[in-house]
């Protein structure tokens, strides 16, 4: 009684990531079938205690299935999820391929489950830092309305991926080997010099990076457009404002988000807000700041909320709060997301 | 021709950047006086290439000297200040403990230089996150008045003081010795447990922490009300708005803020703000996002300006800009400021 699950870049982080939520969740897998370009066809993935092997993805690769979660970037979801969707298999793309077609669903469970029922072969999961603002936004529309947001982010590296990983340890073993606790300042000379393999724009160590995905229009990333847009989307809310600046910092998983939001009524005290947050789904309230609780990048790797903390008062506004958001990345901001939407379509 | 100088708090990290920047600026000094607690009488401090004895930090200690540029804390700031400046030393002091003295000028030089021939003794140095910030807000203000900011900051260690540059080596290396390339959910447990030193809250290696100096009122940090109040006296705007989250980041040197700044009037065009700010005092527009051009913590430690790229128009707002400012926490946010002032009042 169970489905037969693809996943399609199965090697990749967020792959990896969501093989490991199908079966902590125990979603009713029969077949499991990683995918992945034809350079990783052979290598062997875990899934419940056994080793599987990686099929090469092709168009014949679907038969048969009932679920496709893609996470192979928008490139291969342009071109292979229609190819599952004709042939009846369920398609969740973690790519942004597909996020604001307007015939595709982008859903939150927490947020939009409705709308999951809605597709037409294709689900868009949306971006990872949208995610995570939304779950939380969401109660906070209801109860009260949003006008505008005013985020920053504090991106782990992870979500570029393993290279991006793999950039920052390279950098800090250099550091670590040619120059231990050198001052700041031939730091520099050294990390810049080094020549080491760089797939983020700049050196990430002891740095942070204003600039996460390509620059589009008005000098905003795209990072940042999709935190515009997906907000809309996702939140049915075309007129909520948001003004975003998402930037890279050197942690391995979860993204933190220093969030501002102008809410349209009185929210009455900050404890009823925060009561109203914990008793929505998939946040946790971490928020004692006098014993310093709150949540914590370091801290939240691998577990599933969003959690949230250190919720104040905007004094600069009638009704405004400040609040600071950090969720896992590869799992709420991805691959968990993923899977609770083929959990919706189950139900 | 010259003057005495004091540097009280020379052992330590901003007291040695004075000293530096005291000797870089060709300062007209006749005699330099560093003082320190007993504990660190007798050790050695570098100036002009000669190594000058630490004093013990006493009242008689500044007797026949013309300045003294404090930064041993704001304890010793209050016990010392007033009996410098009773002797006739004028007192430039970078801790908190005078700033919102209405008998004391907190001055930024690019800002209200004015102020400091205000003084009766005793002039403030600002915060380190407050004086980049002002230095960028000025200029904005001054041409089309500003009613609202927005900050997320991402501070480095070396703001906090030796000790917690320590505390992310310390744990760098235990990380790089015990679990090198660790996941992220491995190095949570590891570092967790591994009983190092810890003086700021929580481990900083391959983490954020939104939490700098103690809480106070409204559950916000006293770093985060230094923003807001010290922002209001020093622009002389007792009714600007500002609303800051302050993070501490694995960075040794140089802050970043994110800024958003509603402001009162139509700003023309984005090129025409960057030519506002390239041609105000004591910043520098590093501004080309195709070339991947912004300021960078990593970059401008050791540099004296303040650097402002990500100049962008705020969309959901009739006359709002968003900023990414960094500079030099050590120099422009404590030891150049301070010595620009004591220009200030020899010029």
């Amino acid at each position: 009684m169970g489905y037969k699950v693809a996943v399609v870049g199965a090697t990749g982080m967020v792959g990896q990531e969501m093989l490991k939520v199908l079966e902590e969740r125990n979603f009713p897998v029969d077949e499991i079938r990683p995918l992945a370009s034809a350079r990783s066809k052979g290598k062997k993935v875990l899934f419940k205690g056994a080793e599987v092997e990686v099929e090469e993805l092709t168009a014949d690769a679907f038969d048969g299935l009932d679920f496709a979660l893609f996470s192979a970037g928008a490139g291969v979801s342009r071109e292979f999820s229609p190819i599952a969707a004709q042939k009846g298999v369920v398609v969740i793309d973690n790519s942004s391929a597909f996020r604001m077609d307007p015939e595709v669903p982008l859903v939150v469970p927490e947020v939009n489950p409705e709308d999951a029922k809605k597709h037409k072969g294709i689900i868009a999961n949306p971006n990872c830092s949208t995610i995570q603002m939304v779950v939380v936004l969401k109660p906070l529309a209801d109860r009260y309305g949003i006008r505008r947001v005013v985020v920053s982010t504090y991106q782990s590296v992870s979500g570029w991926g393993k290279e991006a990983v793999d950039q920052l340890w390279n950098e800090l073993e250099f550091i670590m080997d040619k120059c231990p606790r050198a001052s700041a300042e031939q730091l520099k000379d050294e990390i810049r010099s080094a020549g080491l393999r760089q797939v983020l724009a700049h050196p990430i160590a002891f740095n942070v990076l204003p600039h996460i995905d390509v620059f589009a229009d008005e000098n905003y990333t795209k990072e940042e457009w999709k935190m515009i847009n997906e907000t809309k989307k996702i939140m049915h809310l075309p007129d909520i404002l948001v003004t975003p600046t998402c930037v890279r910092v050197p942690v391995l998983k979860a993204h933190s988000e220093a969030v501002n939001v102008e809410l349209k009524s009185d929210f009455g005290s900050i404890e009823e807000v925060r009561r109203l947050l914990s008793s929505s789904p998939g946040i946790t309230v971490l928020d004692d700041v006098e014993k310093t609780v709150y949540p914590l990048a370091l801290d939240v790797a691998g577990l599933d909320d969003v959690f949230i903390g250190r919720v104040r008062r905007d004094l600069t506004l009638p009704y405004g709060l400040n609040m600071w958001i950090v969720a896992d990345n590869l799992r709420k901001g991805a691959a968990l997301n993923a899977v609770q939407i083929a959990e919706l379509l189950i139900s």
